[in-house]
């Protein structure tokens, strides 16, 4: 990865990687603070002391230099190789940051851009899928081991808690973000908080979550039952349903982001809930769990082979309920493979619970 | 605040808060999308769809402004009172973002400078300083809870998330930042990564925590004795509690915090382990876990009243351990309230473990 970004770049010119993310993908490495600064010649890992053990895992192809002053450091580097031209990642640049380093790195030209990184991580290596399916293995064991937990009585936050602790002992570095655990009417607020509701019998529950393993997200919603649906619960979760099922069936490598959004959203109108699904069809997952493509009617750049993406139709009637169904599949050649295997059917997801 | 914020504007100008934490600070909101437009009359919070429900409890001052399209919505308001400047976060607003805003807002001269709001988070209200203190007591509940949980065979992985989950179960909100455990050797390491080290009777454990309530953070380190402390071990230990006890003795509003990292720099050299503290002395903590002002020697501004600082002196001896103890006080006028009690005699951090 890092010799084809080499090679692609011109003549006496250099790349600052500061992308927290693009860092991590270069190079394994995930402190808080450090800098790629990449050459035709070389790469440089610069961080502060507190990273002098940690990189000493770096790939044998980028050095590590711990130093308290890395534009000094990155200066000399330029010089010695007579470099003129530094590019910057314009998405994590601030206004201020560009103005510090441009203080410090006289005679050097800074040109922001739009990321040489970000590109290369829409489509996943063979190393990235094993680890975004175990991240989803994880998350799976996790949900299955928490069904016996959800009591009446229980909290939102309580269950939200659980949920992190089972996937932290099955082996989840962190949450991807923290578990939404939503009962009754607050599945209707598609970002709800977990709070202090407590679940009684008959409620809904919404739960999305996703865990990392060594970096990589999963990403999950499930609705559960704690009694049989109502008739307007079965016919919203029908809709949701189909929806998700019609979505994945065209979704393939080529296919634009857009078009797999309207098929979903489609359905939806059709069955009259088109004003209740207000977010997008769903996003790329990687090291970010929101991450280029995405599955909305903003994004019409086609699809690339092995994106891992979300597809996450939803219909949220306000002080009702909400339903949310949310898988993760891998795009394919003419297909996708589902990366999610919790099952989706009405029957399957009747909790019977004291 | 606001209405201060308010009256300090410019006629004509305008403030754009996008900052994360400025808008938690001004708003309470803490969703992932939100920015706030504050003129001399009003100030509106803009975010999106899945956060309709949680605008309902903004204070009353600020309106709430649900939108697919924000720079829209900033052009009216600008627009309608005539307002030709809009002022930026230039710490927070990336390059790439300061692109798309001057797009959307053609007429408007963008500014981009300080934070208006952080030099307000300096000095915390009365309010803040108690949810400071809350977080630190929920910490301290999970440091004494889990001391029982330490035995030989453990991991540093394990202790984590039994940290996390208790702090948790004890009503913290999140952790502050992941919480380093390091057994042995991995003490030397100052920011090591809990990793799958087994604990080992004899072996020097470094707990560095820190948990969250209602947004605020805390932030604590200390040292455990599995056995009693070998000569040097002990050596290091009381130099590392000696620079601490003399920096926070002189620590007071007005003083400057490169003043204070002097004070234990020069105990900590003058024992001859100069080279071996290689990080600032400490940092703020509000809604951030670093934030200004800072102990250090690039710092050299007065400390405010009202202040919460860490001060964190440590000696880290590569490839055998490392000693950190960190404790966060309030500065007041002629001296500081430790918010930080857990004892730091080393009789009373000797465990006995099976």
């Amino acid at each position: 990865m890092l010799s084809k970004l080499q090679k692609s770049l011109k003549q006496k010119q250099a790349l600052l990687v500061s992308d927290r993310l693009n860092i991590r993908y270069l190079s394994g490495f995930h402190g808080s603070n450090a800098l790629i600064l990449i050459t035709k010649k070389q790469a440089s890992l610069l961080t502060d002391f507190r990273y002098s053990a940690t990189v000493k895992s770096l790939p044998k192809q980028i050095r590590a230099s711990i130093t308290t002053d890395p534009s000094t450091e990155i200066l000399n580097i330029l010089k010695r190789e007579k470099i003129k031209k530094l590019r910057l990642e314009a998405e994590n640049i601030t206004i201020a940051r560009l103005k510090r380093l441009k203080k410090s790195l006289p005679g050097i030209t800074l040109v922001a851009g739009e990321s040489l990184i970000e590109p290369l991580r829409v489509s996943k290596t063979a190393e990235e899928i094993v680890l975004i399916k175990k991240a989803q293995q994880i998350t799976e064991k996790t949900f299955k081991h928490i069904l016996s937990k959800i009591k009446t009585g229980i909290t939102e936050i309580q269950l939200a808690h659980d949920l992190e602790k089972t996937a932290m002992d099955f082996g989840a570095e962190k949450t991807s973000f923290p578990p939404i655990v939503a009962f009754g009417k607050n599945s209707a607020c598609p970002h709800h908080e977990s709070g202090n509701a407590k679940l009684k019998k008959g409620d809904i529950i919404l739960l999305d979550m996703g865990f990392k393993y060594k970096g990589y997200c999963s990403d999950m919603t499930r609705m559960l039952f704690t009694a049989p649906p109502t008739p307007l619960q079965k016919e919203v979760y029908m809709t949701v349903l189909k929806a998700q099922t019609e979505a994945i069936k065209i979704l393939k490598a080529g296919i634009k982001g857009g078009k797999v959004d309207k098929t979903a959203r489609d359905i939806i109108k059709k069955a009259g809930y088109g004003d209740k699904f207000g977010h997008g069809l769903g996003h790329g997952v990687g090291l970010n769990v929101h991450e280029v493509p995405y599955l909305s009617t903003k994004y019409q750049k086609p699809l690339p082979l092995n994106a891992v993406v979300t597809v996450e139709p939803g219909i949220y009637l306000e002080n009702s309920f909400g339903v949310r169904i949310e898988d993760m599949v891998l795009v394919e050649r003419d297909k996708t493979t589902n990366l999610t295997k919790i099952p989706k059917k009405i029957k399957d997801l009747i909790l019977s619970i004291s």
